[in-house]
């Protein structure tokens, strides 16, 4: 079966979608030991994320198209936070033995259309059939524009005191819906390295609150957040008139967002906003500060914010 | 868990066996949400492979060292069957929950010795836990310098009529234990792309009839091999006495040798022989011939050799 579901993904999906030999950079692409690349100039970012059934998806409820979309979109969620332009992917599916092999290409169309979108080439990986569940990992790099303003990418711990923290999307209530078919927020992240440097960046996986502690304990600071100007999802809204806590909780405490958090100069932000041809949606959200080392405190309250969320 | 386990790898494992933060060419390793590596010169190798428990190990048998050996090495081999130089790996850990921190931690020890071995960066990756198998998958890269004889790296599809096939240790029996214990053939591939060009290569882990038949399909031509000359291992030997086949047939039958097979004119393969710096056994076993497209005939009966293996 996997020499079938090789030749498939070289016949029909790499071909049409991804025109992986059509990349300058791929030398040589899926059907040998490994994929060859060219070195080039500027840095590259190397990122490796899996999905599981019944720890990041349920196959017995989510479209495969959109598992497939999922275990690519994570990845490009890192790149993004990287700061970096999206490149390779190497695709490990490890499939339930009782799985058609119509279904396994259906989950490969959700990986190949994403990539298609954002002119990844997928250069490899390897198929295996086992009695467990399924699972995807996906292994892609990225590359970072040697014009880019900050060309050795975005890292956790460049954060400075006075910084403003920003968002680039509501948050909470993800497992609703978004979790599966978000946008990995490449298309920002290029338009912000045209235009301004950032300081201190990660997407937001596990949540906003365990997220942003682990940026501020990389960079040695703190935060006050104002936490009326947290952008909060339809989602989030709708759990919170069941679950008993409130919908900021929901966007400060739910995973899977793949938002962006962002630490930049108040004039680098300005920038961003005054530009007409700057196009995305960037929420401020607090400031870094020199005190409260690795806490959140609330604005409001002057109380610590708990780093809390969803843990693999 | 994921938040102790990542800290303890960049505590302890890390910094002692892997001295990422020393590699010249790794400028932000562990900690991020990817890794930041130097574009340089030279073109790379990328691939991917998984290893899981009941298809490629046995947790209740194997030694788990041993398997995080593996998932690896089989990473390595295949760096090694396309002619570069180890440089990067992403290791995602996929652990059954029932599974102690300690048990985690001696997999990565596997993984990490032979990464320091072969002086391989450990960049990144992901872990998570769940109600199933373990599994491991390894995404590596590697780099061809632009000094070796090719530059491009070994691909499948370059053999030519009159080549000489070679294979780098004997075959068969593997699942005895060489299929969890064995090196990479690193060594070996740096030592020849010094030397001569290798015109075809693979590694050798579906079986020799099965990975040689892909490397003639894939060059357009014919094997006519000399099957008494094939080197087989002593655990084939073994296995013949109970199996009920001989066991030159195991040594072509049998999965995950991981031993290289080259295919190098008559000429290259000589100035190896006669270079006493060279110090790795090659075991010619046939040649490449214009007929027979994608067929293995065996040089004293004539007939067709069964392309048969182990299929994951």
């Amino acid at each position: 079966m996997e020499q079938e579901f090789i030749r498939w993904l070289q016949e029909h999906v790499l071909q049409s979608h991804c025109a992986q030999n059509q990349r300058d950079s791929v030398l040589l692409g899926i059907g040998d030991d490994g994929a060859v690349l060219r070195g080039g100039s500027g840095k590259r970012v190397h990122v490796a994320d899996a999905i599981v059934d019944q720890v990041h998806f349920d196959l017995s409820e989510n479209d495969l198209v959109q598992i497939g979309h999922k275990a690519l979109a994570i990845n490009l969620s890192d790149i993004a936070a990287m700061g970096a332009i999206a490149e390779t992917a190497l695709v490990t599916m490890v499939l339930p033995r009782s799985m058609s092999l119509e279904d396994a290409k259906q989950l490969f169309v959700g990986i190949a259309k994403l990539a298609s979108r954002y002119d990844v080439a997928i250069v490899g990986g390897d198929t295996v059939r086992h009695d467990g569940p399924l699972m995807i990992n996906v292994a892609a790099t990225g590359w970072l524009d040697p014009e880019f303003k900050s060309s050795d990418g975005w890292r956790m711990n460049g954060a400075c005191a006075g910084d403003v923290l920003v968002v680039t999307g509501p948050l909470g209530g993800s497992l609703s819906g978004h979790h599966i078919r978000f946008t990995p927020r490449l298309e920002l992240a290029q338009a912000i390295q045209e235009r301004v440097q950032i300081h201190a960046a990660t997407d937001i996986s596990d949540s906003l609150s365990i997220d942003l502690g682990h940026l501020l304990r990389q960079s040695n600071f703190g935060a006050v957040l104002e936490c009326d100007r947290i952008p909060v999802s339809e989602s989030a809204v709708q759990r919170a008139k069941v679950s008993g806590i409130s919908s900021i909780d929901h966007a400060l405490q739910d995973g899977e967002d793949f938002e962006l958090l962002l630490s930049l100069s108040k004039e680098d932000l300005a920038t961003l906003k005054d530009d007409v041809s700057f196009e995305f949606d960037l929420f401020p959200i607090g400031l870094v500060v020199e005190e409260h080392a690795g806490r959140i405190v609330d604005h409001q309250s002057g109380e610590t914010i708990d780093q809390k969320g969803y843990q693999h």
